[in-house]
Formats: structure tokens, C-alpha cells, sequence
């Protein structure tokens, strides 16, 4: 990583910064992933009570402490998220929302006996694994200045540019692919949801740098409109995105929904954050290529995670292969391996 | 990744050494695995006109054109494997050797009819990302001086109780372990081959770095004592490693050898050469940690390709989740999984 060594007096994300950010991520991670579980765990008691459940209607969910539990760390893993973004650029803390995925599938297979099969720990090994390769190579400094130029940022041609981009494909979905097309394919749904995402990340960034400024005494930004106008956009887009999240996890599993949406989820912030604030022009080539190498191999884990979970495989449907096998190939006339054996053996 | 910056005269890998290994290894893993291909293709072939077959003694193969065109790209594989191990660290080409399977696992489904499922095809895609996050953290430069310096840097205790510990471990196997569990476990004989091969890989270093020496004509390294017990230390390193390898193959399935033999072969290929050229002691911890994940990486792709092989697997099996499941689920009762997804989307 090249820093940049022109001399400057702005406000500049350094090294302290950066752990901060990514315990920040992490730990909202944990949160959120147990989150999950807690919240099944009330719903899961509320049904051996016998009240209506949730999927009919019933709100008796309300009435359990540990829903709450589950609601309140709910609450503080989005804050701990929230405050992630203040601290380190967006191309670190959104692929490592995966690592939520990898809690609440590790709590699931020990607490809802929710078996976790030998793909899906695979899965887990290779979510972690690709997530120290994005840590390792991702942006660790990035200019942020006053919310006055993080203004300047935004009226930047590109940025304006990736925001009328944003705001057209929404409007043609929710009017005219979303209906037509929305129940029949899982992606036009979170396409929309992604790409309202990616503003509400970048609106959350201004209002974290809008209360840290506050907070560290540089400036009151709460006296300035644009705190405000990042305020009613992140309410904004969080409601639009909820409100089409939802409809996706309506119409589609939650095995391909997660997946799907953190793909599009985290290229589309990785995009923005990349327009708005050029991170990546810092990065070597090493690095572009390790965050690339470390986000498909995220990708493919979430994947192992999902696609595969109801399908029955351990170590020990593969003891097989690790028999000898001289007798067993014979008797079962699979000379085709001996073959190959010994075609790599002469 | 640090540069020594005291001033020496040593002959130091620069970084036109490291592409021009890295070039080499990458060549020789595609020669290497498309010999595979060619010489079953041979067999093949040999089997539809009736010979008596390689595995009954036949040695019908040996008039076969194509099989000496595999075995020629075999030996020209071998050579650019060894000229790697000249300019590169083994660190980085030892790794690069998963490449192979990668090749002929996309030849073999392309030119045998040997389908690839889906895992196969993530196992592909693992092991090229992996071994990327290995070439990005490998170790750039290493001291290597002349052939009298690599004695002495062999001389270093380290390195002599590491020899020592490979000799007395080879013949625990050959005369104790092998008999008695040889037949059992699969890691018994491949232990003792890959023990031998990291000692034939650091030989072949030392005999690389002689002939590279006296091609330059810096020095003629022919007249050297030490090159000649490289050159006999290779040969014999080399006929026992073969002579178990085929051991293990005659005694288990190549999807379970093969895997198996990459990662012992490849970490006592590390270590060795941790121990004898020290050279990670220039990396910083992110390069070390990246080169853990990389290396994991690609254990995990290797798994994948191999040990799901006779599974049939296919995207289209996994269609059942891209649908819209309403309808689906209710008449299957699947409720559960109704519930997972209310408790995420509450």
C-alpha cells in the first residue's frame, strides 16, 4: 500500500482508525448473526406454547423477553455496523457482513440443531478465510475531510452520475420489472434493494463523520442542513430497501436470498464507496487483486453455506476413499480408476 | 514485503528472477497435467484394440505414439518444474504444483467425458484464487549466493537436525510403520515421500543454482564437489519418493493420494526451506498470513475437486431453491423453513 505523501492537514482514516473499524465490523457481525438465533429461539418457544404464530399473523412474539433479547442485539450490532462506517471505508466493513452469515450458521448447527454438513463447514473455513484476505488488502486510509467537502465528493460528476443511475433503476423496477418479472426471478428485487443499499452506506458514512466531527469538538455539524439531508436519506432508503428485502425473502427462500444479496449488496457499496471517495487509487495491483481474489472466495462460501444445506454429507460418506480399496474396485469392476492410477503412476 | 537494505554482493533473487519462476512453475503445472490427459487417452486407446492392458503387465503402451508424446510433456513439465525452483522461492512453486489437477481436471471433463460437477468447478475456481493469495504473499526475494555459501547455509544446525529428522523418520516407515500400518493409513507412506521430496527439492535448488551459475559464467560449478552430491542426492530423492508414491497409489484411490500427498508435500517443502533460507523472516505478518489462507485455500479446493468426484451434483439439482417457493413449500410442510425466514425478516 502507497500513502500518499503530499503533504495534507485533512482528516485522514490512519492505522488506529482502522482496527477501530474493523472490531466495529466484526463485533456487529457477532451481534447480528446472534441475533438471529435468539430471535428463532422465541419463536421456536412461542410455538410450543401453542400461541398463533407469527407466519399467521400472531404478534404473541411481543409478549417473550428473549425476542427482545434478540431485538436488542439486533439493535446493537446495526449501531456497532453504523459506526464501523465512521471509521473505515466501506470496502473493508460491507464484505465482512458475511462473517453473520458464518455466526448464525456455527450457533444454528449447535443451539437449533440445525445440522451443519461437511459443505457447510467447508463454507465456514473459506468465509473466514476470505475475509482476512479482503482485511488484509482492503483501502486501510482514505480522505475524509469536513462534511463540507464530503459535499464537494458527492457533487462530483461520477457520483451524481451513480446516483441518477441508482434512482432510474429502482423507479423502472418498482413500476414495471418488479411486477412483471419480481415473482419469477429472485435477482430483480434484490438488484433494487442493493442498489437503494449502497446509498443508505454512503449516507451513513456522512452521518458518521457528521457526529464524530461533533463528538471530537472539530465542528457542530448538527447545525449544518447536510446532517439532516443524510439523516432523511438513510431513513429513506432503509425503509425502501427493508420494505423489497422483504418481498425477496417473501417470494424466494432464504438459502438463495442471503447469497444473492450479498453479492449484489456488497459489489454495488464497493462500487459507490469506489466513485465517491477513489479509495482504490491508492491500492497497488497486489491488492485490487487480493480484495478480488478474497471477495470471490467469500462468495463462493456463502454459497457452500446455502445451496448445499439440506443435503446429507459428512466425512463419513467419504470413508470410502479412504479405505484401500484393492478388493472393493475389483469386486465392483470400476477399472476406470485403476486406469487412471496408472496412467499418472507410469 | 521488506527489502534488506544492508549493502550485499550476493546473488539475490530481483524481482525479473521471480516472473521468470513464476512463469516457469505456472508452465509446468499446464505440461504436467496435460500429460496426464495425453497418456490416458494412449491407454485408452491401447484398451480398444486389445492389447493386454498396463495393469496386467502389459507394455503395449510403450508403442503407442501418443503415449510418448505424453511422456515427453511430462519430462517437459518436470524441467520447467525444476528451472523454477532456480529462480523463485520453493515457497511459491511447491504451492503452484495444485495447478495440475486444476488442468487435467479441465482437460478430463473436456477430452474424456469425465464430468466435472458442480463442486469440481468450485474446487477449479478455489484453487486458482488461492493460488493467486499465495503468488501475491510469497516471499519476492531470497538470498542465495554461491554453491560454497548454500553449504554453509546447509551446515546451519537447523537445517541438519531437519535432515536428520527426515532421515530417522523415512526409516522408522520403511522398516517399522510401513509393514505394519502402511496398508491401513493413507498418510504412512505419503509422510516418508513427501519427507524425501522436500530434501529432493532443496537439492534440486542447490544443483539449480550451480547450473545457473556456470550458464552465466560466474562460476564453473561443474569442477564443485557439491554439485555432484546434488546431482546424486536428487536421483536417489527421488527414486524412493516414486517407489512409495506408488506404494500409496497401488494401495489407495488417486482422490485420496493426491490431496493428501499436495499438502504434506507442500508443508515440508515450506519448512525445509523456512529453515534453510530463512526467507520469511522478510515477510510481514499480513504476507505470512496471507500465504496461510492462500495455502488453505487451495487444500480446500483440492478436497473439493476430489473427494465429491463420483457425486452427482449439477446447478440444476439446486433449481429447487431459485423458484418461487410459496406454493412448494406449503404442500411440503416445510415450515420450518417459513419460520427461519419470518425471524430474519422480523
Amino acid at each position: 500500500m502507497q500513502t500518499n505523501t503530499t503533504p495534507n492537514i485533512t482528516m485522514k482514516y490512519t492505522q488506529t482508525d482502522f482496527y477501530i473499524g474493523l472490531g466495529l465490523a466484526v463485533s456487529s457481525t457477532i451481534f447480528i448473526g446472534t441475533s438471529f438465533i435468539i430471535k428463532k429461539v422465541a419463536l421456536i418457544r412461542l410455538n410450543h406454547i401453542g400461541s398463533v404464530r407469527a407466519g399467521f399473523g400472531g404478534f404473541g412474539y411481543l409478549k417473550e423477553w428473549i425476542w427482545w433479547l434478540g431485538f436488542l442485539m439486533m439493535g446493537v450490532g446495526e449501531l456497532a455496523n453504523f459506526a464501523a462506517y465512521a471509521f473505515a471505508p466501506a470496502s473493508l466493513v460491507t464484505p465482512l457482513g458475511a462473517l453473520s452469515v458464518l455466526v448464525s450458521a456455527v450457533l444454528a448447527s449447535k443451539y437449533l440443531n440445525e445440522k451443519l454438513n461437511l459443505l457447510g463447514k467447508i463454507g465456514c473455513l473459506l468465509c473466514i478465510l476470505g475475509s482476512t484476505v479482503i482485511v488484509i488488502h482492503s483501502p486501510k486510509e482514505e480522505e475524509v475531510e469536513s462534511l463540507k467537502d464530503l459535499l464537494e465528493k458527492i457533487k462530483d460528476s461520477a457520483f451524481l452520475m451513480y446516483i441518477l443511475f441508482v434512482l432510474i433503476c429502482s423507479l423502472l423496477i418498482a413500476l414495471y420489472f418488479g411486477p412483471k418479472y419480481g415473482s419469477q426471478n429472485v435477482v430483480v428485487y434484490i438488484i433494487m434493494c442493493s442498489a437503494i443499499g449502497s446509498l443508505t452506506v454512503m449516507s451513513c458514512k456522512g452521518l458518521g463523520l457528521a457526529l464524530k466531527e461533533t463528538i471530537t469538538g472539530r465542528s457542530d455539524d448538527f447545525q449544518n442542513w447536510l446532517t439532516y439531508v443524510f439523516f432523511i436519506t438513510v431513513i429513506i432508503c432503509i425503509f425502501i430497501q427493508m420494505n423489497y428485502l422483504n418481498k425477496a425473502l417473501d417470494l424466494f427462500n432464504t438459502s438463495i436470498v442471503t447469497p444473492v444479496y450479498y453479492v449484489f449488496f456488497t459489489t454495488l457499496v464497493i462500487i459507490a464507496s469506489a466513485i465517491l471517495f477513489k479509495e482504490w487509487l491508492t491500492l497497488s495491483v497486489e491488492d485490487i487483486l487480493g480484495n478480488i481474489c478474497g471477495f470471490l472466495t467469500v462468495i463462493i462460501a456463502i454459497f457452500l453455506l446455502h445451496a448445499f444445506k439440506d443435503m446429507d454429507i459428512s466425512l463419513s460418506d467419504l470413508r470410502g476413499i479412504l479405505n484401500p480399496k484393492h478388493e472393493k474396485l475389483w469386486r465392483n469392476g470400476r477399472n476406470e480408476n485403476y486406469e487412471s492410477l496408472l496412467s499418472r503412476s507410469i
